[in-house]
């Protein structure tokens, strides 16, 4: 299928999810939304579960990288603050919070939610590859652990305790990731 | 309403999330459940968010304390430890899941999970008073920062990454926490 079509359903689905969160989004919204035709759907994609995951497929296509501040401390408050940045204005929070939502529901959907993420984080390891090529980590330390460590403390208020977050807690929260990485924290057991 | 009748909404209501998750319980399946008359769930209730809210509110009326293991490193893994435990089994994640995921699509429900949270976040902080009174961490320390960020790796895997976890990953949460509240990164600002 053309990567035209492809991008019109993900669009549909996504403005689908901002409107209407995940247990309101429908086959015959992103068909009308898409110019797609129903049945076509259903074939190609098996239904709504189908859609959200070519959806979360193609919304990991971007060409998002990591923050390159010039050192780690930089780069997790970067890190951390694009987590603020990204939930703080409700028209950009609404499609991922939808894919968080839906993947209660959804077992697919938390599959390739799980995708997005381990691919998401693993762009954001380049913070710690380019720290230890620096000589500010050593290359023992576990950098898939680290990059979670920072934004965890944010997502945990966002979706979990629904408390509020700011940048004073993207810094901390930053602050407490590096100095645990400094004191070898997140260093593998040898 | 008598004690009895309340508690008999409550466990009708988790029941009927452990089974059906959120947008599979209705207020037929409580009054069902519960034994309570369906007028007067709505009367008393409003309906499903009302009683959503009840349950969550009563959940949160348990005798649970923080661990006291006599030292902050055993009081913090136990606690990361707690949070593996309690999302391991099926039958026991079910009822939380579906606070968690009913927050997503009722504010009410938001509301009441942030209120849950707070008061049992506000429980755990008791092993951080307990480390100020043997000197192993200062006065000046964040402690419902800290408490947070030992259970935050946590429920960011089991429920935005949706990744696994397992006690090695309850240790090095516990590690990182304690190594950052020892270098003083959770300390508030002077």
């Amino acid at each position: 299928m053309e990567q035209t079509t492809r991008a019109a359903v993900r669009d549909a689905v996504i403005t689908g999810l901002s409107e209407h969160g995940y247990p309101g989004l429908t086959v015959e919204y992103v068909a009308e939304h898409s110019g797609v035709h129903k049945t076509t759907l259903y074939r190609r994609w098996g239904g709504l579960e189908g859609l959200l995951a070519e959806a979360l497929d193609l919304a990991g296509d971007d060409a998002w990288t990591a923050p390159d501040t010039g050192s780690l401390e930089g780069d997790l408050r970067a890190l951390a603050l694009e987590v603020v940045d990204s939930f703080a204005r409700p028209d950009d929070a609404a499609a991922p919070t939808a894919f968080i939502a839906a993947a209660f529901q959804s077992e697919r959907a938390a599959d390739a939610l799980r995708a997005f993420y381990t691919e998401r984080f693993s762009r954001c390891e380049a913070v710690v590859t380019r720290a230890v090529a620096r000589g500010e980590a050593t290359a023992a330390i576990d950098s898939a652990a680290l990059v979670r460590a920072v934004t965890a403390p944010l997502f945990l208020r966002l979706f979990i305790t629904r408390e509020p977050v700011d940048t004073a807690l993207a810094d901390q929260s930053a602050a407490v990731a590096l100095a645990a990485a400094r004191a070898g924290a997140f260093n593998r057991p040898d």
